[in-house]
């Protein structure tokens, strides 16, 4: 997953991009980066790690011009570098930066299709690099003999882009001089949303994964961008929208309500935090059906992203709820010394039980998601060894089964606990005395349920395997596999790291 | 506030150390260092920033040996210098090293004595360096031609040291080659406990300030070092124990319980996460007292230290519980750009009112205190904003209404909202349409209720200017105020960050 | 001034390019960037700085591929930005990457062409740039649906190149999973040579600045490359040359001979080292004609570029050659402390005069040339400070009184000491009591006397105006003039160092 | 070798130290420290590399105060640590730092001594340490309840120290507040002067190793310190000097004249540059003695050390003098990438050879001694490559026999070329057609000739054997190298490079 962030202003951009970067940290802390536009030329710094750490003062006061665009990064497997961060660039035409969030199913084709037709090479295996290029290309298609590019032109090029594009995608990006562009897949997979703030200078503009980066920096929420729309801000402050696809509907991924969005986001008309509380109730209700008469004496979140469920889910049923874990808000790193072995990483060092509200009571545990249950395990171990009687466990979300293809880096599926097991055979896996998956039509209520949105459905592929897109069948996951066995020998046959890209020279 | 921690193991300790420092991270974010004994020589490392900025693979390398000490510290205004980590090194007698966390109230009386009695000079305004000086010169008058120290002579030093020193104090210290030596103020203002772990290799022993440093690293709790208590343990892995002082009385400080500590540590017999507890179900009371027919339509916390409390209040109000902001996770800073103010510091970057839980209701917001009371009025126009109908807001612990002198950073008083206003001057102040404060009494029993300590009394001087020490008075707080203002006078006058200590070299 | 290289190996090419870098390191200390190719990727590090401060082992390690090529930049005033580091890269097509050692002296206008013929932005001021995308733009045109350019396409580009641009250029470039092509200005301005090495895998090339690049590295030298010639060296280590260009002729930059180059490289045919011999004796005997009876007691050179000169200008006049000047080698930095002002840089902090060796004595100075006079007016007067009795002064090279603009970086002509002054008041101002220049036509033949070359003429002119591409004129001067004036405008009115390019984000 | 500087200046003290530090930089590329004192504390910088590296802006500005001490060191084999850089500090008495220039021969007796006779532990095994402890120490025991030191006190302290310290040394130290002292070994062997400057505040004096830093700095040379002598300087600016040793001779150590000292600096009234030039002079009536009819064509230095040397004795035996191998002035790293193995280093890195002057010739090579002779070796063959016909070489100093044990760093006796061997099987192993070494009186006279000195005699040990201090003798060395195997063998058990100092942190 990634966050990503777009702004026409009225003065220098760098600061207030820089604190959406840090709003929308929680998607994506492997890399971040920042492109700005002044006098007809780009300004970019990007690198691995925290914003906080990519961006110094040095760095900042390169970063000029009053429109821009930014991007945080998730670490993922499946690419086999992690040293790509964005935007990328390409200098033709006119000078194009783009960044996104989401996944791309046939990248790898379009690689190839855009080098045969227009010879573009593409440096890294990222497919925001990919993008970019058949962004780009298609708008060149589009230009005739024009210096400028209009919306027009810029409206025709992403609907050309939709059409040979597969997966899911929220974009951004800017073109040298003119403005910034953004769109959202035709299914609206991944989140995007834009907000204006008034100046005295006029209006500004900015685009954003998530509701929370334009309240922090004072922008007055527009709209959600729909499925398959795309929105232009020139630099002088203009907007332009246009649906940009044929087909399209609302089926968001509905793990950002499960896990990745911060709770006080708003994301296509529902809200996270609201959408967390209902998961608690349909588990509690899920609870009173199955066992009227349980025996739970406290309930208590594994920090943080539960909280909000655990809280709810405990008020109806009327047990106590209790914070029994305390999280450890500083990560050391584990150094490797001469002669010794690396550690096993524990879920000690992050979490510490409280003896207090665990000893001989009956404790319900309750997380958002189980992946691949190891982390469940030694939690339950922790929660037996301060005292705990029983141990329930319950998940607000169904058990995961399927890979996601729109963004979000999981294992493979032979890694998931729930694959190819019961629910009792994982509840005798992770050591749970009963283990409770929230219901999969349940967690969509939950979502929908008093919400003002579009939307009908979710792409819920990672609990039921029905890829919103349609495309995805087992030659691709066949093909995946291969990529990453291919990917894991190159790293090996060559030395570490080496798949650092052209644009990304900057880790000194 | 600072947090120290020292080791004897049966293998190199550098790891074990780091760990501990990120486990009591929370007590001091601006600086930590470790150093390690091995051979008969010191390894050092030390600098400002965080334990994961400051310790890199290179320098843990370096860092060889079976015991060390470590320290992480916390900004103090009132010492001028922001470079000035910790430990500490002497080379007379044997070569010693040192951290502590506290402050002594005659640390300028000291460092001329010294100079005096000795010729020993002190090169930065740590109070640290003056305390590890102190030890030196009275273990040095001890030593009968002794070429290696003695259980007896480093009690009796410490001995001494508790006659000349003023203040509260945890001090770990290393001996060159010999061990580590642990002791405490003889009113146990500041927290030290031990434990030991068991290898094949023998007994390890660790001293931290907080009990979840042990937990961490799987050492079991011994006990907390008693007031005015010293103990040894060499570098073969005896322990020795003695009271070194004379009149003694466990007297721990208030404040730890109110906020500093974390809530999974139990300090003096007490646990943290408890007293909070406790301090909400007594607020409760007060509020069940005062307004019987109160309109509390929800109970929010300002995260993180007061959930605990808010939470118990909202249970026996019978009130719901609603973590209505959120905290952003993720800080970062504000550049000055060429020709830029500095933009003020907002609430907002770290905070975000969560809509639903305050449109149209009347919340109870929670904080574990208010000193300066700027942070509670920007948080009540934030709930107002997000639509509050009626802001109430509790402080689950007294008005601050004078200095800390034994370690905690604290503004002049003339600064605290406290300062002469009365509760309804202060709630008018910060906005609030009602302002309850914990009692002074009802604190101390929610420290001391169901808690198995030897602890009678607590210094809570901070609420009610009773400093246990006893030997505070004006003409310290006007001395304090005349160094203060010294300070930022040279600062003025010499560049910026010049009071490096020699020690201090490593900012590169 | 800058110095290229391009290798074809049969392994990794990382380390050779570096060890050839730091051996053409005297044509340029600003900044160096290595770029190779592997597994159809390209592989960057670039940034201010020597080679040695600019590669670490982290970098080295991802620089893998067995083709490469490299540069070292030398400070130039003209362009407005410090941070232009080459190579540049474009990715279409092919994947290009380019370096370059020169001019273009039609750069800006062939920045708007490209534009307008191929709406390729260009991100910086540096002309590299613009080649590159000329190159990129030519071939391109030239691709008839081939996936893979082939040599007589490469060939009719650089031959499209050379009709579109102006000025002095030798230029490396690398096309992705191609191969190697260098070309040199159809008047053999800027030096380029190649070499060859056997190994046990097939032959190896190398392509240079200089031939001292070769010697160093073990490859054998087969020739300079030809005015208007290309050569293309693929992955597979094929060699292709063609001839490129219509109207050629070898007319070399003499200031190379002059000041330039290393003395042991051989460039066009001509030994350096000899030619600057050769000086040594034109100046002795113009001395012997102008001053039969000179009373010249001792030679000293201004080291170290005119040793040679002086040794053999001393044994011609049959007068004692001595090092009465000792160079620091070691140069530190002139920090600005608050409160202070800037030091004027003094030439003190370079030489050292050895009084022995003046006292008393008619001395004679030799420097290759003099450009603003500022440094020969301080060493004038530092000999006087040592105890000369007369200070003469002797320049190997004629009278600096016109700009370069082949890409020998100089000041505007107001600034060059000999503007609009005769020899003797140029004398009076330096303070020397004779000063002696060489002859244009001595100098011309100090080269290509006793040489093995082609060359019949040199660009002579920054001392004779005439400019051998015919095209410089007086409307040139102007508009670069104006260039100067608006970049130092436009750094006042933005941020300092702004002008970063997209592909130099690593100066972190 | 190391190099020292000491100033007391009328203001800050930093740049002046710096540039100080630059020009003494020859002496020491390895480490480089600056202390400072002001208002009562000292501030300190000092890290491995060159001054230009190890002194950032940052650093500079904490370098306050107007007076201080420098130290730029060279790496020793003989002490294990490559990170004990210099200048060190001890806290009592008064606080003082101290760095220096030679090697004490009982440092590890007199570290036993300070530890039992007061306790002072020494963190590292530079010798420096010790004896900053043992002035520490008798500083102490002269004190007579003074709460500042005087003259007497520290010329006492002085002449205690000379008492108990053997070998050679040249020490400049500062106490806290009081000012700065600088003495030298009763024998001279190290070279140590100081001179004056004029400004309108004042005198500002400054102690250095050579005089070629007061030139560039401006001050006037005053004197050599003599052997035995104390200088003071207080931070007021008073002088104070005193012989401080019983027995006292002037017995410098000849290998500064041979190699070490920088031509322009003139030592014990000797100049450098000028004892070179009759090194040249010696060795050619030694030629002329020895070959009268030879048929040396050409003489040619190996750069750059033997210039002077080479150039008078090629004036002398009338034959032509030549630079033949140009140095290259830009040296990088052989980078260790996976999988491969590290390159012997070349000469060629550093020299090429210039065909023209070797093509056919008898050359006769010239370089300042010959230690362990591999490079020799390959200097030969490159001139054979070249195509010299016959190669001579000569070495202006005798053959090197004997360790260095005053502060030159050398390998053991067993790897000079000349231990055990004649001079004919010398040229053998090293491929000369002959080889001349001058005589050692010849080297003497050198030196003395004609300059205005008190020196008598040198010490010339590591060509006769004969250590000046008399307390050489083979236990010594057998310890040496004890100590030695003991280095290398810890270095194998522990990790790498952990000698670390605890003042020199700073490797961040």
């Amino acid at each position: 997953m990634c966050g990503i962030v777009g702004i026409v202003a009225k003065t220098h951009v760098n600061q207030v991009i820089y604190d959406a970067l840090t709003v929308l940290q929680h998607r994506g802390q492997d890399a971040a980066g920042i492109v700005t536009s002044y006098g007809g030329k780009f300004y970019l710094r990007k690198d691995n790690g925290l914003a906080s750490d990519v961006f110094r003062t040095r760095h900042m006061q390169r970063l000029i011009g009053s429109m821009g665009i930014g991007h945080v990064r998730y670490p993922t497997a499946g690419s086999s570098s992690s040293a790509e961060a964005q935007p990328f660039y390409v200098n033709s035409p006119y000078g194009i930066t783009l960044a996104h969030n989401g996944n791309l199913t046939n990248s790898e084709q379009l690689a190839e299709d855009i080098y045969r037709a227009d010879l573009r090479h593409v440096n890294t295996t990222s497919d925001s690099e990919v993008l970019l290029n058949v962004f780009a290309h298609e708008l060149q298609r589009e230009n005739k003999n024009q210096l400028k590019p209009n919306p027009d032109m810029i409206f025709d090029a992403v609907k050309r882009v939709h059409n040979r594009v597969r997966g899911g995608y929220a974009v951004v990006s800017m073109i040298c001089g003119y403005g910034i562009i953004a769109f959202r897949d035709p299914n609206g997979i991944r989140p995007a949303i834009y907000g204006s703030r008034e100046t005295e200078n006029g209006t500004e503009y900015m685009v954003a994964s998530e509701s929370v980066a334009l309240d922090a920096a004072g922008f007055k929420i527009e709209r959600d961008i729909a499925p398959g729309e795309a929105i232009i801000i020139t630099e002088q402050g203009e907007l332009f929208t246009r649906q940009c696809a044929a087909n399209t509907q609302l089926a968001p991924c509905i793990f950002e309500h499960v896990y990745f969005a911060r709770p006080d986001s708003i994301i296509d008309g529902m809200s996270v935090y609201k959408a967390r509380l209902h998961m608690g109730k349909k588990l509690a209700e899920k609870i009173m059906r199955e066992r009227p008469e349980h025996d739970i004496d406290v309930v208590i979140p594994i920090p943080d992203t539960s909280r909000s469920s655990a809280l709810e889910l405990a008020n109806r049923l009327g047990v106590k709820f209790r914070e029994g874990f305390m999280k450890n808000r500083y990560i050391g790193r584990t150094f490797i010394m001469p002669g010794q072995q690396q550690r096993k990483k524990s879920v000690k060092q992050k979490l510490n039980a409280l003896e207090l509200e665990f000893r001989g009571k009956n404790v319900l545990l309750v997380d958002d998601s189980i992946v691949r249950g190891t982390t469940c395990e030694q939690i339950i171990e922790m929660a037996r060894e301060a005292g705990a009687a029983k141990v329930y466990f319950a998940s607000a979300a169904p058990a995961v089964r399927y890979p996601n293809v729109y963004g979000i880096d999981m294992p493979a599926k032979e890694e998931f606990i729930a694959h190819d097991r019961s629910t009792e055979e994982i509840a005798a896996e992770i050591g749970a005395d009963w283990l409770i998956y929230q219901e999969l039509e349940d967690l969509v209520e939950a979502c929908l349920e008093g919400s003002n949105t579009d939307a009908k459905q979710f792409d819920c592929s990672v609990f039921n395997g029905e890829y919103i897109t349609g495309d995805i069948d087992e030659a691709y996951f066949a093909r995946l596999q291969e990529l990453r066995n291919d990917a894991s020998k190159s790293k090996r046959n060559t030395v570490e790291n080496v798949a650092i890209d052209l644009h990304n020279d900057s880790q000194s």
